[in-house]
């Protein structure tokens, strides 16, 4: 198949290595990315929406490369100011390039821009491409909030912003809860959803299913869009050979009682054809191929390819399989 | 005469320096230096106190030596990145440091700190001398608006921050008009009026008699409590041989009637033996000898000393010369 119009549902750094795959299998197709915003964070009187930030840097080469995130060519400065006025949070690394970003938007937001009305202004710098469009799952405001075990606290647990989870804490504690704050007031934009009723074929990134994708098929529309599409929808595994290549989805899983296991995560999803389902296909790599078996007999068809997406010419690989494959 | 309690009018870059002039000629005073506010802006959404930063950081070793205000060792991503975005307006420098200055004044000022407790908190990083303090003259918001020639305009005449005069245009338009938007609302803050009432000797720094000093003076309870103390009050000129040594003071004096010489600024703020002056003293530059005359035939006693602040030395030496001879 050669899609004309494809709806990517995507978080951050894997999200947008797996975009930049998408247009090189298909290079002259429109693709609607459509970013988690359930980790955005307001620090410093700033505000941060770290997905859709490290989706326009890696899309217009802006990205630091080492990292996967943040600015190339980055300063430090503001940080090491803010450390000698003793001003916390110290833990959230933000350079100057990337404060810049969030000062554009901080005044976006008090003028009183949507965060699609902003997203759209910042991609006027980033992203060159006409037939690329970046666009937050929801105008509404999501926070996603982490409920760890914490033997100092009286009642032994204690909550904190994913950010703090995963950044300060390096995904370390143990996970009792994940709460996504506004989620059930958060609607998707009209972008949203006529990127997901226009395409015809729609991705699901290898991004985590509890704190990225999860939260973009919660946002109000996401899925019952998802099924009623005619287009194909396949998901692609971010768990490969029982552990994510990137992020923490491995300590945020079992909290959702999900096993950290290719399988698993394409059970979770669902096929289409059972209540909630939003898959026509799923693919995993090839280390997880002992996944297929359970997956298949849940009804989801599974495809076995090697999922590193070592450069967008690889990623235009299993995509370009995972999509003959719905065919 | 041995001072204890000193209380100084200042601006920013001269008056910084007046300042360190001031603790060099008596190290065991007490020092309350009541800064204007006036020329105070918001930008990229971040609250802007040029006069109150630039003394702060050049009381605490963290001024751009050469320029004279700004930060040391200074980066400027965040400029360039700004630009990049094409965000405006571009025409006033922020160097990444002084952003986070900035940026922690912002959210103080969100939380509902005022002016004065906001500069304590600031201060507290740059100020290690425990009897130098820091005071913003009012805790109400000020923004000096300048009335130039505009041949483009319809009216022939346009209205501008002051910062937009001084910073983008050089002070070069003419200027017809200067209004201090909220001035006639400022009230001197109780340190303000305290720091004025207790000290036993009181300096008008050599900062812009129109922008600087000015507001200070136009703040409710300023002219009063320097009419009524008991200390002396001099003044030391910052017109040095018909023009001033820094800044722009030339271009503003004239729009409020005042020569640009020595004897006119010194009889602009007047003695107080006269309705509404304020000064005991007038301490004029040696090239402003001819000026004497003029100042003294209204009543008020003028010394000639070398007025240039090549060091703190320097400074404190004609600052104590000052003294002496008011006293």
């Amino acid at each position: 198949m050669n899609p004309r119009r494809i709806a990517v549902l995507a978080g951050g750094v894997g999200g947008s290595r797996f975009v930049r795959g998408v247009r090189a299998a298909y290079p002259d197709a429109r693709i609607d990315v459509i970013v988690n915003t359930a980790d955005d964070v307001t620090l410093h009187g700033l505000r941060i929406c770290p997905d859709i930030d490290t989706m326009l840097y890696a899309l217009g080469d802006g990205i630091d490369p080492d990292k996967g995130w943040g600015r190339a060519d980055e300063t430090w400065s503001i940080m090491a100011e803010l450390k000698d006025y003793r001003v916390e949070p110290t833990w959230f690394a933000l350079g100057d390039r990337d404060i810049a970003t969030h000062l554009v938007r901080t005044q976006l937001v008090a003028a009183g821009a949507t965060s699609t009305e902003i997203t759209a202004a910042l991609a006027t710098r980033w992203i060159t491409d006409p037939a690329l469009h970046v666009l937050p799952m929801t105008d509404g405001r999501v926070e996603t909030h982490v409920v760890v075990v914490d033997p100092d606290a009286p009642s032994g647990r204690r909550a904190m912003h994913f950010q703090e989870f995963w950044v300060r804490h390096h995904a370390e504690p143990e996970v009792l809860d994940i709460v996504q704050v506004g989620i059930d007031d958060a609607t998707a934009t009209q972008e949203v959803s006529e990127a997901l009723t226009a395409a015809d074929l729609v991705l699901v990134g290898p991004s985590n299913p509890v704190v990225s994708i999860g939260p973009i098929l919660a946002t109000r529309g996401v899925r019952p869009a998802l099924r009623a599409t005619p287009a194909r929808v396949i998901g692609f595994s971010g768990i490969l050979g029982g552990s994510p290549v990137l992020g923490m989805a491995h300590r945020l899983l079992p909290a959702i009682g999900v096993e950290v296991t290719a399988g698993a995560v394409g059970r979770h999803y669902g096929t289409r054809r059972s209540p909630g389902g939003i898959l026509d296909a799923w693919v995993v790599d090839s280390r997880d191929e002992a996944e297929v078996v359970g997956v298949e007999r849940a009804g989801l068809p599974t495809l076995v390819v090697p999922l590193l997406m070592t450069s967008p010419e690889a990623t235009a690989e299993f995509i370009r399989a995972g999509v003959e494959f719905a065919s």
